[in-house]
Parts: C-alpha cells; sequence; structure tokens
C-alpha cells in the first residue's frame, strides 16, 4: 500500500510508543486521525500530552470516554492497589494489565474506521521490551485481524482495514532511535504508569524500559 | 459447566431475542448481571424497557455510554438516513448495519467479565432469522473467543470465558416458543428499529421477522 492510499487512524496515548507511530503514520499516510481514551487510569496526564502533540501536528484527534467500573481489578485505575515495581521480565502479567484493554481500544478504532472509511489503524504495541501484556503480542493482533474478516461489512465484502503494529519487533532502543529520526519531541510524551505530581517515578515498569531504552541509545531523555 | 459455576453477563438490548437469552441465562447460572450501551440508537425507547424488565427481574443492569460520534453512517444512529425496509434474505448487507457494534459490546462485556471474574457472556445472535449482519454469525463469535485465548490474561492463563449464543440456530418462531416456555413477558420487549411515537412501524426487517416468527408459533404478540 503506497503512501497515497493510507488513511490512518492511531491509537495514540500520548507515550513515547504511540508518538513514535504517530510520527511514523504521517510519513505513509494521506490522512492521520488519532484516538485516546479516557478510561480513569492514574497516569491520565498522558492524555494532556497526547493533546498538545495532536494540536502542534494539527492531527484531528478524539479522545473517548470508557466510563468508570467498566476496567476494574488493575492498579492502573484502581488506587486502593499499588503499582507493582520491577517486573518487568517476570514470568507473572503484571497488576498494572488492564482487562481486555487493547482489545477494547481496537474495536472502538474498527468502529471509527468502518464507519469513516478508513483503511488502516496503526498501534504500538511491542513485544519485546514490554510489560508482559498478552495484548501487546501478535499473536493477539492476528487474531483480531480475524474478527475484521469475519465480523465487519468491510471484511466480508473482501476489502480490508489493516492493523499496523510497527514497533512490534523492535527493541525500546531501536524505538527511540526510530523516533529520534522522525524527530520526535520525547520531552512532550509520557511513560510513567504512577507519576508523583505530573513527574516519572523512575522506578515502574515503564519508566525502567524508557531508561534503559535511552541508555542503551546513547541518547538523553530530554 | 453446571449451574453452579455460570457467572453470566448478558448483552440485553431490550429486544425479543435477548430477552430470552436472559430468562434462559437465568435458569443456568448462579449470578446473572445484565449490559446494555446508549450509542444514540433511533430506537432508544428499547432501553427503557430493557431498565423495565432487569428492574422487575432484580438484575443488576449496566448501561454503557457510547459517544456520539463513535458509529456512523448507518441508518441505526444517522436520522438522515432512511431504515430501508424489506430487505430480509436479501445479499446486500441493510444499510441498519452498525460498524463493529457487535465487536465493541462484546469488547466491554469481556472488560468487565475478567475485572469481575465472570466466566460466561450470553448474547441473543442469531443467524437464522436475521437482518444479515456479519456480526451475527458464528463464524465471527468463533473468531472473537480466539482473541480471549489469546489477548487475555484470562485466556493465557488457560482459563475460559466462554460465549454462549443459545439462539444462533433458532428459528424465529423456535426462539419465541423458547420464550413462552420461559414466561418472557413479550409485551415488554422492543424490536423495531424505527419506531414512530414509541410504537411498532410494522415493516422494518426487525418487525418483519417478529411477525413472521409469532404467526409460524401460532401465538398471539401481546
Amino acid at each position: 500500500m503506497d503512501k497515497k492510499t493510507h488513511k490512518s487512524l492511531v491509537l495514540f496515548s500520548g507515550g513515547l510508543d504511540s508518538t513514535v507511530c504517530l510520527y511514523y503514520t504521517r510519513g505513509i499516510s494521506k490522512v492521520v486521525e488519532a484516538i485516546s481514551f479516557d478510561y480513569s487510569q492514574r497516569h491520565n496526564i498522558e492524555l494532556k500530552k497526547a493533546k498538545q502533540i495532536t494540536q502542534e501536528l494539527k492531527i484531528p484527534h478524539t479522545i473517548v470516554k470508557i466510563q468508570t467500573g467498566v476496567f476494574q481489578n488493575s492498579s492502573l485505575v484502581d488506587k486502593s492497589l499499588k503499582v507493582r515495581k520491577n517486573q518487568v521480565q517476570k514470568t507473572n502479567i503484571p497488576n498494572t494489565y488492564v482487562p481486555a484493554r487493547n482489545l477494547l481500544f481496537l474495536s472502538f478504532a474498527l468502529a471509527i474506521a468502518e464507519s469513516k472509511n478508513f483503511n488502516t489503524i496503526v498501534l504500538g504495541v511491542n513485544a519485546l521490551d514490554y510489560s508482559g501484556y498478552p495484548d501487546c503480542r501478535s499473536e493477539f493482533i492476528h487474531a483480531f485481524e480475524k474478527v475484521i474478516e469475519l465480523g465487519t461489512k468491510t471484511g466480508v465484502q473482501g476489502k480490508k482495514i489493516q492493523i499496523l503494529t510497527p514497533l512490534i519487533s523492535m527493541t525500546k532502543k531501536e524505538i527511540i532511535l526510530l523516533g529520534k529520526k522522525l524527530n520526535v519531541p520525547f520531552n512532550k510524551t509520557h511513560s510513567c504508569y504512577s507519576p508523583v505530581r505530573g513527574r516519572p517515578c523512575g522506578e515502574c515498569d515503564s519508566c525502567i524500559l524508557r531508561k534503559k531504552g535511552f541508555k542503551e541509545a546513547g541518547l538523553l531523555d530530554e
């Protein structure tokens, strides 16, 4: 698919990975829109960051509100649970896992994409330097593609809405180097799961992966 | 799975099929909750009917609001489009098709089910006497089950959240006869896509299928 045919909707959290995705998508698409989700996340400061970035890029941006109570039993939405630290590469899924989150986000994106005749959904999942969430893996993405094929008008008519996951096999170092090449304003992105007065905690999985990535890339996170 | 292990969340529109499903699910579950969606549908009177039914049955009931603009390009949400009549069994998907609707509804149900440790999601899709929507067919349901298996914590841990579709291979006549057996209050359900002052139009696909079903069942719709 060449540049002229992509009409892309980017799942955009305002984090490092999805911001790199957004910049990447601008380079391959004739139309780009972004979608974010307000799900009462502990780190909802990411939405403010996301809005600033899309406003500067003049990219249409929808923030979908997910009502409280849909996601439960996760330290990202339940402040009575503590965000567990140093869970990276542990075998258990960490307590920051949010039930069916990427599925719900992709389903919203698909509803909007099919409604508006977009042919591409982009998301910044990554299955190397990640928190171990099952819905960040290519197995899940492929299963979702099958749902599009069999459960939408577009799919049964033999047309395609494709899911692009440009970062899925990249290390955090490689993502950061790609971002650098694309002039991503890293200092405007937010990664921390558990910010203290808007500042990254420096200790959660997301902070640790980000630090490691910048170190390996030989760049300063600024 | 016997009665004692089902913790069921029913996708409940307040229509004939989902009300039969709700009554059916009560008979096989130790816990039943219902979920409906307010998506600015033309026939949002169904939500009032749904609420009356769950209140009488004392079933906890969540109505999830889907913000306007997510679903577009469907006569069920866009009043500038006319609900096309007599589309039943036509080869084309009718203009009442709502992009990725059942996927989005199932994704919400899955997020809630996994959050609350429910093991069963029930929905009243039916692929015989239906409007031809791709997301009412078993192919779609099976693809969604694969998503649960690969994209949720429950799934990758080898446990199951099952999707029950008790009506999928039944004719409308059979659904109505099952409802009769379960004492479903048909007169409290709403099926019409395009009600006029709260009354069924009598001409849309949904009205036609309902009329045909009652006629074949030898029952009055009252």
